[in-house]
């Protein structure tokens, strides 16, 4: 089975992607989607959204813009480390470089040590390449004990992030129409995930969540995000744990599609490994 | 009237603070929170939520921990321009110096010109005058076309942000029970921002609607936010937009407070110019 994912090799996404098949790297997110979508690869591990940093917006753009349906989900237990070449210290760097998430999740330890600047690249794990490939020694990254091993980087602090509660939620995503049973994901649908837009009208949303509430269904995720181009509107993303009775599903979400704009169901799936506690609405 | 804003000077908040008095500049929004509570400024222009690149969590975090409430909202349009020093070009340009919003609102340009690194800084305008101090021609800088003028610098680009749309949401923050007269913002109220956390139950969500949807009070916002350090949990943010019987409001807080677990009120207050259209749910 081979499996996309985004980044570098040490990427918190291979381990994601190693949880399903061999993982096959990507420089961005939508190379993964051409690619599964062209049976290039046999499906996907990207990331959904992170506890303290939130949504991965782009991840839901390109879900709603690819034939594609997620058919699991898993947690990776994020530990972010600051590395440096061997030798290297906090007092003589100058910038460190992570993926923007990352940079936003470690604040506290740029608020402590203003000296260091944060410089956005587009992976962890491409950070700790890119600082090898330098050869800098004013140069830091924060990535994963993995990458920093990979890549022959010293650790200089571990942990560095400002909440140690840090996990990154991955969907497994495969081609639409995809057979569960030739990708070892769980068969018993946990959740399912979709985005709607609303009318504009009052109370349109309390009409929307009554699609769920009064059938006694438990939200897990409800986020509300700009519509980009559009001032000030928003799109909804909410995820919702199967009833016992599928038919429930079906019905719940016939009544949805009568008091929205619009829906996209992202997909029905299970979860590979452990989910952390999370809130009931 | 003294108005605290965060940033350098041309920065866009620096335009709200000047609908309300004289603009005097801080650090961070913590520097401007704390001089107003300290009375050492009259009240302050703190952003709170971009068209584009959503809510400013930090400043909603601030206005729950301090002992201040929102007087009035404003809205600035943005316009990014890309600046350099008399002589760059994008072409010879390694990076591009900006606010970390101001950097995503430009995402497009940065996929088209993947030779520029994007470098997250305190500030818009911090990062144009940085650009004049650095003497250094491999830099660029996204800011308003007015820094651009005060730190002498060129336009390389107009409208570099990805969409046009693009407007910034002001709150007017004053010392908890100031006198609206005394500011010289508008004395109706028009809106309501409050601040609230779920009980862990099915429903929970769509039971706090129903203190609004009940009585057909319109809600203009609904953001939910990932609680740091806890994984997956949510706080969410809610405007509603004030009913004509002023009792309504009152009534409505009561029967919210009844189904959630907490509720902060950071505000009643009306609108100092236009509005930009937006959703009503």
């Amino acid at each position: 089975m081979k499996v996309g994912f985004q980044g570098e090799a040490g990427a918190y996404s291979e381990l994601a992607a190693c949880r399903v098949g061999a993982p096959y790297s990507f420089k961005n997110f939508a190379g993964v989607f051409k690619a599964i979508e062209q049976r290039n690869i046999d499906c996907g591990a990207l990331p959904a959204e992170n506890s303290l940093a939130g949504t991965i917006h782009e991840v839901y753009d390109l879900l709603m813009r690819h034939q594609v349906e997620i058919i699991a989900d898993t947690y990776v237990r994020i530990e972010h480390c600051l590395v440096g070449l061997p030798g290297s210290t906090v007092e003589n760097a100058k910038q460190v470089f992570s993926h923007p998430q990352a940079l936003m999740q470690c604040d506290k330890f740029f608020y402590e040590h203003p000296h260091l600047e944060a410089v956005s690249n587009y992976d962890t794990a491409g950070s700790a390449k890119m600082l090898r490939e330098s050869g800098s020694m004013e140069r830091l990254a924060i990535a994963s004990a993995g990458a920093a091993e990979i890549y022959g980087l010293e650790i200089l602090q571990r942990n560095i992030a400002t909440y140690n509660d840090n996990y990154t939620r991955f969907f497994i995503i495969a081609p639409k129409g995809a057979k569960k049973e030739s990708y070892g994901v769980p068969l018993v649908t946990q959740k399912t995930s979709l985005v709607f837009n609303l009318l504009h009208e009052t109370g349109s949303l309390f009409h929307a969540l009554s699609a769920f509430a009064l059938r006694r269904i438990n939200l897990t995720k409800i986020e509300s995000r700009p519509l980009r181009g559009r001032a000030f509107e928003y799109l909804f993303y909410i995820d919702y744990l199967e009833p016992e009775k599928p038919e429930l599903s079906a019905r719940t979400m016939a009544h949805l599609k009568e008091v929205v704009s619009s829906v996209t169901i992202l997909g029905h799936y299970g979860c590979i490994g452990e989910t952390p506690s999370g809130p009931i609405m």
